[in-house]
């Protein structure tokens, strides 16, 4: 093997800072945000055949490896500013690296997020990516006068329930790839696609910002995420399940593959949302200022005083309860 | 395995915030830095045979987890603020975790540092920390007015170099643990604890803004990371080797093996920086407020303008040459 730790860091991501007071080599690197600002942060891990697939091409994985990062800023209305990269590999593969890193920094340069440091060591594949944004430094939680930070804390009875995009697509893929079904090349394609490739919806988190009560990115999935705002907010939600919004590779299967890819299957990176009604037409503008359709998927409501937990009541288009027993993901039970 | 994921973050690691705007359980946490300040970052992946090994008791592993980062904050004379951890565990272990925490815990709050987030998942060994700190946001790389960041970039021919505390335990230590030599149990615990438990230069950073002209942390052996210096500033070096410090243990070893260990062991986390000469009250000083030693262990000369690349002459006590065959630790090529 002929490449070292600091050719491999060399050739493949030092490029000259460009926000950053001081990039990547020094013990540390140094960046400012905007006065008024504070810093949002945030960092994932992804490990091989956990969060990704042995067969997917390494520019894809790099790609998703800042996606999943960067939808986390989108989640809080956070800009991108920077972000470190810390991969332990088996090996310096220059293939891989040349890959990997390409995807990786086409996909930084689209949000204008910097490399800014990092590790590179020896070890079994996994990648750790901590990123960094500015939400202005005001008063969190109260959502009438709020231009800060988007939480999952702030969704109050009465506001609709939100989410971007399509979902189920990823999980759809997933069930491919485990031999539990299969599908044409075509659809195939557009399904691993969108695992493997997810989208940040970086500009429409931002541009809900003093319109949304709350967000969560569908990380674990669309009921487990939804559960996290509830149980942060106090409140309880109501769910028409049939409106979840899905691919037409997703709306081929049956309703019962349909249902369990959009609310429990994971891996979509679309924001789900709160908004008073009032702010329906806000919403819309939000949406279409980014670019992402947004569909109304139902509303919060109180919680009963004597619930014990956060409960999300499912129905189907007649109104009708739905029965849906798939949890959420939980990378120590799954 | 009783214990989910969202249980073993709210018991090991959930506390409540401090500095931080927004703590752990958010998509992003949100912290400020005080006015006039940059942010300092820095990351640390450790893999176990990699970084330690698997023998380690958890609290020392969660200690040094921690201290590895906080010693980049101390050599660019950072104020420590917050970090984040990535774990992935073969399984959620109950004994593991609290030791692990225990230890990470307590030396943040030694240091004011705050657990602000992060990420744990299933899969091999796997700690990857990011920390924050700040700096003055001043000019950098003048180091006749600046109080600001320190950097391996500020060297200058004629600077006096200097290393804090002793070198050599800890690798002493992994050469015990790998067969290679024995010591008796007492002097073994102490070359241990320099493995195991390494403590961050923080207060001798904070000291050395201002002083320092530049500064690294030995973290892959002295004369590696001199040549980091070296190379960043356009200059050579000269280092007496055996003025490099080192324990009474590690003195009882044959010269050659002291050698090896002082200026090629890695792990050492001391601070190893450079100082104009007019300045050796005010090094001496810091060092005394810090409560740290610290010696001269050489100086910073031109670089021939013919020269392809950095250089360190090694002398003895004597002024005679030294010649030195190892390398410093490169994770694609050891």
């Amino acid at each position: 093997m002929s490449l070292g730790e600091f050719d491999l860091i060399n050739r493949y991501f030092d490029r000259p800072p460009r926000r950053a007071t001081l990039g990547i080599g020094d013990d540390c690197a140094l960046f400012s945000v905007d006065p008024g600002m504070q810093i949002a942060t945030s960092c994932d891990m992804l490990v091989e055949g956990r969060h990704f697939l042995s067969t997917v091409a390494p520019e894809r994985l790099g790609h998703k490896a800042l996606a999943v990062n960067l939808s986390d800023l989108a989640a809080c209305g956070a800009e991108p500013l920077a972000f470190t990269l810390a991969l332990a590999l088996p090996r310096a593969d220059e293939a891989f690296l040349d890959g990997f890193s390409r995807g990786l920094l086409a996909l930084a340069d689209a949000h204008g997020c910097e490399l800014i440091g990092g590790d590179t060591t020896q070890g079994p594949l996994n990648i750790c990516i901590s990123v960094f944004g500015q939400v202005p430094t005001v008063g969190i939680n109260d959502a009438s006068t709020d231009l800060g930070a988007l939480l999952r804390s702030g969704a109050r009875a009465g506001d609709d329930l939100y989410v971007s995009g399509t979902l189920g697509d990823a999980r759809l893929a997933l069930e491919v790839f485990r031999g539990m079904l299969s599908l044409d090349g075509r659809d195939f394609d557009a399904a691993r696609m969108a695992m493997e490739l997810p989208q940040p919806r970086v500009a429409l988190g931002l541009a809900l910002r003093g319109v949304a009560s709350s967000a969560i990115d569908v990380s674990d999935g669309l009921l487990g995420d939804l559960r996290h705002i509830l149980q942060r907010s106090g409140v309880d939600g109501v769910v028409e399940v049939d409106a979840v919004p899905r691919s037409a590779v997703l709306r081929k299967q049956s309703l019962a593959l349909q249902r369990l890819c959009t609310l429990s299957g994971g891996d979509d990176y679309e924001l789900l949302f709160t908004a008073a009604p009032d702010r329906a037409a806000r919403v819309a503008a939000a949406a279409a200022s980014a670019g992402v359709a947004v569909s109304r998927i139902g509303r919060i409501v109180p919680r009963p005083e004597s619930a014990a937990g956060p409960r999300a009541e499912l129905f189907d288009a007649e109104g009708r309860p739905v029965v849906h027993g798939h949890a959420s993901f939980d990378h120590f039970r799954a």
